[in-house]
């Protein structure tokens, strides 16, 4: 594996492998053939053992996948066994949404401050993590060794505040502005652009009422 | 432009074009070269005419593409010309969070309905839009042709109501639960599983580590 480039359409797939073996562990499946796994996930069969090549395989011929095993596995290359310590800028709602979600915290991304302007927020917690001012910023991301930051701001300040934590020793951000942050080439950046899915889901709508119209004909 | 096939990596990349245009006409610009939109969406010039060119191009050779009216076209191309009513059902932080967000209206994204099964927020609205009872959402749907379901509820109750939506009428659902709805083929479906993304911040995370530590050696 190593020195290998993985393909950004491999990686793009992995976390749904995770998630996918993730319910078959809950629901006591020990073993699953590349066959059953490409039936539930909607994938081929040969997509599914090309992409899991990639990382030297896991499977034995004629005895499918140990779930257990390639979860783990998987888990490892996303980078799951390790502890991710990650700060939220902006308590809203979308902030309250992402801190309230404990499945995070699972998978080892924990999550230890929340950082707002305003100043009735401060010294309120949410799912008992504390709400912090912005000017205590610097100081806790330093002390606190903190690896990702997660913005949840409007976009006129997002930028700002990406190269402020990025200064602070920020490794990644995940961005929730709508804005691309233009970081230097090694900070990490995952970005979510919801007008962006939201336009795709609308281009596709558009495409689908146009064949629509032309069946009819 | 009929009839053809654009592909997904294209549709990918419209509406980052869609959003970089509007930045331009808000800042007064008219006109723009494929390399000065190329630098500042760190794309390659000959990647955007590329792009561009999948739908008759719209560029005059030496005097760049009409801001305006590019942006115009894509948006029609994105189908951002007509209203799409939507409803969201689940009206926690996420919930808020999108019910808040006023830009997707200005694009004609219009959010007619909140639902949820919490007794104590019937009545309530978010941004004036009234939050109803799960009860009431398959007159509301059918009386007021809504078009697009966002969904904002635990995996375990997404499939279901997913159904249900697809049953009153809707074409599409905008997908936040951690789930894949296996819905029909004809039902357009954009998910944005969260918890895939932060997996996929922290797979570069591991990778960045794993050449630190190659590169100190």
């Amino acid at each position: 594996m190593e020195g290998r480039e993985i393909s950004q359409a491999v990686i793009r797939r992995l976390p749904r492998y995770y998630r996918y073996l993730g319910e078959l562990l809950e629901n006591g499946v020990e073993r699953i053939s590349s066959n059953d796994l490409s039936k539930k996930m909607h994938v081929t069969a040969s997509q599914i053992r090309q992409d899991l090549n990639n990382f030297g395989g896991f499977g034995q011929q004629g005895y499918g996948y140990n779930v257990k095993y390639l979860y783990t596995e998987i888990g490892k290359i996303l980078g799951l066994e390790e502890d991710h310590d990650m700060v939220i800028i902006g308590a809203g709602n979308l902030g309250h949404a992402l801190a309230n979600y404990a499945a995070f915290e699972k998978r080892g991304f924990v999550l230890k401050g929340i950082f707002d302007v305003n100043p009735t927020l401060k010294g309120m917690t949410i799912r008992g993590v504390p709400i912090h001012m912005m000017d205590e910023l610097e100081d806790f991301v330093k002390n606190n060794d903190i690896e990702i930051g997660i913005l949840t701001i409007p976009k006129a300040k997002a930028i700002e505040v990406a190269n402020q934590l990025v200064s602070y020793g920020v490794k990644a951000i995940w961005n929730f502005a709508h804005t691309d942050l233009n970081l230097p080439d090694d900070v990490i950046v995952e970005n979510v652009h919801l007008s962006e899915s939201l336009m795709r889901l609308s281009y596709n709508i558009s495409r689908y009422k146009e064949e629509q119209k032309k069946s009819e004909k």
